[in-house]
């Protein structure tokens, strides 16, 4: 299968498409990373709303344009109102992302991951350990880290898709995402990022806002290579002027909101 | 009904106690803005609690100087605390705040809004939808962020006033503080805080601040009025160091933390 | 008991020791500090991990290095995997570390850090008013915060650590290390860091993260004088580039990826 770079074009117009829309994106994500997730959003150009409990979640997922599904830090009551919100937001025609943390490390976890893909998300974003224990390669990483190359995982990812019928984006020095016909690279970044708690977590939230933001489901594919793009722009930015993990963070958050579509195109 | 603007020199004096009395705030918030919550405290010159348990939460209440009660994710086992919190910082005369996130948008939470409301907040802070959407006026905000300018429900903000006996604040372009029979206008302020998440909530938890500080019942609409101004003042110093939301997430606590009560006289 | 300051050379070594291997810690810490956690082990050199359900918290206590148990905000259902999991760890022979956050304070809360002490943890650390709580001496503090200098904790923490088994860390302006034989001391640090929510949480994190790293028992002493010194250097040299809370809390963790263990000779 070819690798195809996105189109700069494709990914500019999705930005501004990004922020005339203002995506609401409801986000269901670990205890760790809230707050980033929303300051990420919020500097995008997106709007968040966590909406948590199992009595009122399903509800707002029927109204948000996109919702988020990250496993970081899962229970009984968490995991009931993400189901209840997938299917929910699947009703309503609404893209849902699902980030399987730390998949491939806990069987626990590992079974409850596997009963939220049977609900079909739309686009899973992971690391390369992530997505090769889904994908049934590979052992699982070690805590939350990576302990391969998304370089590694391509074949898994590009099997995974064809097998969930889900774009799978993994995400690494090279991004790669695809729907198991089509494959989009994204280069570039820094590796600054993983010193940065939230930073792939909140990735996934920004794929969820792309998503939403485009009128298509056939445009996803693109719109979550464009959510991978921003990041790396932005975090090629931050490291230039911040080269340490405190300064990094605020210089990524500038740099998310700073970035305009033209600076996708050069 | 005539608005007053808040006296500096009262405001100035107000910022004073506070920094002399640190007062002791205990903090019922949404998962999302904890961090920032008790950081906004602490630049200020208050001291954050977040004690949460059931088990604990209403004695915590009865030694605690002032009580913030923030339904922005709620549930079933925080609700049961903040219900006793509130109970608890009632019988033990301290302050308690109702920040009611999100009203006007889910039925289950406005129900779980209008049971807090019964419990009597000495003081109400929301934005313009949230206010209107708890006087019976509007249909709620697009997830957390108002659809509506402050001045557009500064009428239900004051009949909701009359109607609660609580002090309500409508925070936006300009805030408005009344009791529904004065009511106080603070200008200013900038809106590179709608791009970093919590500084709405912590503006709550600053007004609970306020609010514990002061000796007497009847100065509490003046340390509401007091809060917002801090954090007005607040955001116009970040946003003149960091017009970007990363770095003026940083430079709104230093400027929190440098604000002297003098600043406010000039 | 003569009181020893840490050895440089040993220090040194240590933080070489922790960049080198990484170590994977466990963190059920409180609500409030789970970010800046991750975030200061991140650029310590450490790996974080938040597996906090009772259904796979043991399972992973039972692969990271150590375990960092934390009670800022319990609850039952987090306590319960608290147990399992500091039970996993010692089973595992990986070093835990308990932060028993406002001992003395509130009786259910002390009834259940007396509980988590009778697991034997390796390391408690605390502020003076939480050591002398749990020593028996003193009434606790004023929320979370500590009314009481270090140096009049220190017989208290000699006299926990005899008792209790444990290595007792008392952090201060002066913070004294002690197994009830020897004692250790480190001296410097920023009265800043007492402004920014979650530091003396994430010394614990780091705590846990050192003792991770080494492979003798007997060298958790120093290890945990290590964590202190390496947090107490970040301090100082954020204050120096950053003396407000909202930068100052950047400029500590770009200071913790920075420093260099050279640093700690001069």
């Amino acid at each position: 299968m070819s690798i195809e770079p996105l189109s700069k074009t494709v990914a500019a117009d999705m930005l501004r498409t990004l922020r005339s829309k203002r995506p609401l994106v409801h986000c269901l994500t670990n205890e760790v990373v809230q707050e980033i997730t929303a300051n990420v959003l919020l500097a995008a150009g997106a709007s968040p709303a966590m909406v948590v409990a199992e009595e009122e979640a399903a509800t707002f997922a029927a109204v948000a344009d996109a919702l988020l599904v990250n496993v970081g830090t899962p229970y009984p009551a968490r995991l009931r109102a993400m189901h209840a919100s997938a299917q929910s937001a699947a009703q309503h025609a609404h893209p849902w992302v699902l980030d399987p943390v730390a998949a491939g490390g806990i069987p626990w976890r590992d079974g409850e991951i596997r009963k939220l893909l049977l609900k079909k998300p739309d686009v899973v974003r992971g690391n390369a350990s992530e997505i090769m224990a889904l994908a049934g390669a590979g052992s699982g990483g070690k805590g939350v880290d990576s302990t391969n190359a998304s370089d590694e995982a391509l074949a898994s990812a590009q099997r995974l898709a064809a097998d969930s019928g889900a774009i799978v984006c993994v995400t690494g020095e090279t991004d790669y995402i695809t729907n198991g016909t089509r494959t989009l690279a994204v280069t570039g970044g820094h590796v600054m990022t993983t010193l940065v708690v939230g930073t792939g977590c909140s990735l996934s939230a920004l794929v969820a806002a792309f998503c939403g933001a485009v009128e298509h489901s056939e445009e996803r594919l693109e719109a979550t290579a464009a959510a991978c793009l921003l990041a790396k722009r932005a975090s090629e930015r931050a490291y230039a002027v911040a080269p340490a993990p405190g300064s990094f963070h605020a210089a990524y958050l500038d740099a998310l909101y700073q970035l305009t579509p033209e600076a996708f195109l050069s």
